[in-house]
């Protein structure tokens, strides 16, 4: 398969030199083909390096792997050769410091929950999964994940025995603020489960030794 | 410990049977707790039925497992009885039909992608996870779970055979729409990896037979 590249960066990089490595031929585009590093990447990985315009000429996939910012002005710089083509987005809008994201997000329930129960120490948990699954949440030997988000220490470690007695894989996904993550992943729960007929399911953290 | 329910449905009514069984005292907290349905559940519980002002005095541990609709009203009624307890929020701000959530959420990159690049065949896909991981997504004999979104059947295929060729577990995560989910997970994956060092991680969607 012909695979157009944009944005030669980590994931970009990563991804073309996998594919390239497997027997597709792909082109890495970038707004400055001839530097040197774009040349270095392309020769590593068998591919080749182009403008942005000729990365999705060349594609019959073309990765879209942007910085955030750059990503409206890539598109345009692709033009029509984008036309009929799968193009995959690999991109994710991040505010400066990973602070979240830079579109579809302001706040949570749990950020409105604790706003009008501002004396009470709120912890998101138990969310991300139907009940159903509450009294044994292993899934074919692997314990379902309970993610959990709150401000503090102590609250959370509550909640963390109480879903371990349950069986639970317990994960602390950080500050409350979170909860605007963990919401979008039980929404993700509840249309695959719901609107997609996906069957028994679950979320788990895999880990790996560092 | 002692532990208040506030919404005895099924997520409520799941958690609290379940920690009774685990020798916890609990008490289930709603509008009407002299309804069939209230005493019943206590009952076959071994727990109490009571208001949901009683249920936030009662927990040492308050868990809040109402619809979206009625938790304002419900955190208004269980009053200065929050104060200082450990609340569980286990709402999800759903909106009608499962359609989305009703806060947080007005669009994602891939739509914009998609308006940028309206002949474009977009597929959301890759962000999920580092790219340091995307040679080898398996952690632990598990593989990752590469979740895609997208439109039209046909791009899709084509996306989850590049990811499968690398080792992925493909998920699919539902129209392009639900890229406003899984660019949430990706920002929970980049959050617990650079601002909580959760060492090298992924999630992978857990399935049990029907």
């Amino acid at each position: 398969m012909k695979i157009g590249v944009i944005g030669a960066g980590n994931v970009g990089g990563t991804l073309g030199r996998l594919w390239a490595a497997r027997g597709h031929q792909v082109l890495f585009g970038s707004r400055d083909p001839g530097q040197e590093r774009m040349q270095e990447l392309a020769r590593g990985a068998g591919a080749q390096a182009g403008t942005v315009a000729e990365a999705a000429s060349f594609g019959e996939v073309v990765v879209l792997a942007t910085p955030w910012h750059g990503t409206q002005e890539a598109i345009a710089a692709a033009g029509s050769g984008l036309n009929g083509k799968v193009l995959i987005d690999a991109t994710n809008p991040l505010l400066p410091n990973l602070a979240g994201l830079a579109v579809g997000t302001t706040t949570s329930a749990a950020e409105e929950v604790a706003g009008w129960a501002p004396r009470a120490r709120v912890v998101k948990a138990f969310n991300t999964i139907g009940a159903g699954y509450f009294a044994n949440p292993t899934f074919d030997g692997q314990a379902a994940s309970l993610f959990i988000c709150g401000d503090e220490t102590a609250a959370k470690e509550v909640v963390a025995g109480l879903g371990a007695a349950l069986g639970f894989d317990v994960v602390d996904a950080g500050p409350l603020k979170n909860a605007r993550l963990t919401e979008q992943l039980a929404m993700l729960w509840i249309d695959m489960t719901y609107l997609r007929q996906a069957g028994p399911i679950a979320f788990r953290l895999l880990r790996r030794p560092h």
